[in-house]
């Protein structure tokens, strides 16, 4: 089962997806008005009840990102062994897992375009599996940190790589230009280990692959994110962890090959789907 | 007039500060549920009119963070000239601003606790003004950036020194400890360029100055800060950007005066007022 939030006829509803188009719930849980609410409430498995008989309802429709509203989205950066090596700085790994966080509105829907701004045209991929939150929680143990997890989606971390060294520390320039990156297409419950232990992450531009690896080979786990996350703040129900990308960004080729206008970028993770978008110049 | 937002009675409200205490306005503007939605319907003249003639209602209550719920609160780092020189890398003045989220969780309420954590015990003190975004805006020209501007508060932008320096990139996690910091005590509205261009910002801890600095020496001017930010996402009303700490936080005394248990830190502006917060350690 997979639940989206999208919007057709100008209103947001969120829904089951089906081969057939989406069938719309929102309407029946007055009292659930996003998604984050339906996990706030544990509500994933009552949205699955409601959705089974129930007709499509909405076959023309546009995704949102499947959280619109979280209270934080926290990205982990250089998070596989040869990502350290790309940054050629002669740094042994790191301690500690570097965070930033992104605000919601960096990041648009499935099948819409990721927006290239004039000012700066490294518009970058990043492909990753992002978790959200389901039980709030503060110093998670990493033995416990799955059973605060709700749902799976993907994530592709768009970035305007220039900006991202634009100032003395922190990338946070870089990783907030409005829908440079997405989130979606849709959640998908978590409820086995294996959706993310075995998991392997494959990123194409233009049906080329550019990113390919797996979950298992990440130097901080996504036990261990939550874990070290959870220590200095308390994750909420709604939350989402970008939980870092693999080596093959358009920035580490010579040339870098950045995004273009037209080019699709496809995230794709089996068990939980492909992300796909294109680029588009801002209008 | 000043407004802040309160708890009392275990409700919370928002309403006018006296100096015999609150005159709750929340109750009568069921439309606007928090400050940000005052802000975004551009309606603290409104509250300033229904304020008057009106009994105060709270004697006996908490202050919460202003803007309890923003879509955004960036802080804008190392932006006093001292203060690079802090850093003895011998780097030269950045080219851009740095730049980093903190989450409102990371904020108590003026006359609250700051908490310092038992994991680490370097919690440190940053005075700086904050301003809310009144009007919505992307690509703002710095001469238009205080059309943006509603109303002024005031922060300590508390940090667990040892965590801000734990990854490759970012501060995140040295900035973000729950409780670590706060932002208050009220709004004032923002009505005259002089509240900010002459402002003159004093640290206390236990009543010794430790910061002292005017906004005017500021090496990115807070219409910069907003042009700037505004170039890559568009501010919302409610937006809370903190515009920056002058020398003199404890760690750069040899040895560090970091903040213990008992301490009192107080910040303040002429025309705003003070912030002041205790210190405990986590219960």
């Amino acid at each position: 089962m997979r639940f989206a939030t999208y919007t057709a006829d100008c209103e947001t509803f969120y829904g089951a997806v089906t081969d057939a188009g989406m069938i719309a719930l929102s309407p029946h849980f007055p009292d659930w008005p996003t998604l984050r609410d339906v996990i706030a409430a544990d509500g994933l498995p009552a949205l699955a009840v409601a959705a089974e008989g129930k007709p499509v309802t909405h076959t023309d429709f546009t995704y949102e990102i499947p959280i619109p509203n979280p209270e934080k989205i926290i990205c982990v950066g250089v998070n596989f062994p040869d990502r350290n090596a790309e940054y050629k700085d002669g740094s042994a790994q790191p301690k500690h897992m570097s965070l930033f966080p992104r605000f919601p509105r960096s990041f648009t829907g499935a099948e819409r375009p990721l927006i290239r701004p004039p000012e700066n045209h490294t518009l970058d991929y990043e492909g990753e599996v992002a978790v959200v939150i389901g039980k709030a929680g503060r110093r998670i143990r990493p033995e416990d940190a799955y059973d605060h997890i709700a749902a799976l989606t993907l994530a592709n971390e768009g970035t305007i790589r220039d900006w991202v060294r634009h100032a003395k520390f922190n990338v946070t320039q870089g990783k907030n230009w409005d829908n440079s990156g997405a989130i979606g297409p849709w959640l998908v419950p978590f409820t086995d280990a294996a959706q993310l232990d075995d998991a392997r992450i494959v990123t194409r531009v233009n049906g080329e692959v550019r990113q390919d690896d797996t979950l298992a080979r990440m130097m901080f786990p996504i036990r261990e994110e939550i874990a070290y996350i959870s220590t200095f703040t308390t994750l909420q129900p709604g939350d989402v962890i970008i939980t870092g990308t693999p080596t093959g960004a358009g920035a580490r080729f010579d040339p870098p090959k950045y995004l273009a206008p037209g080019d699709v970028v496809e995230v794709e993770v089996e068990g939980i789907g492909t992300l796909r978008n294109t680029v588009e110049d801002e209008a």
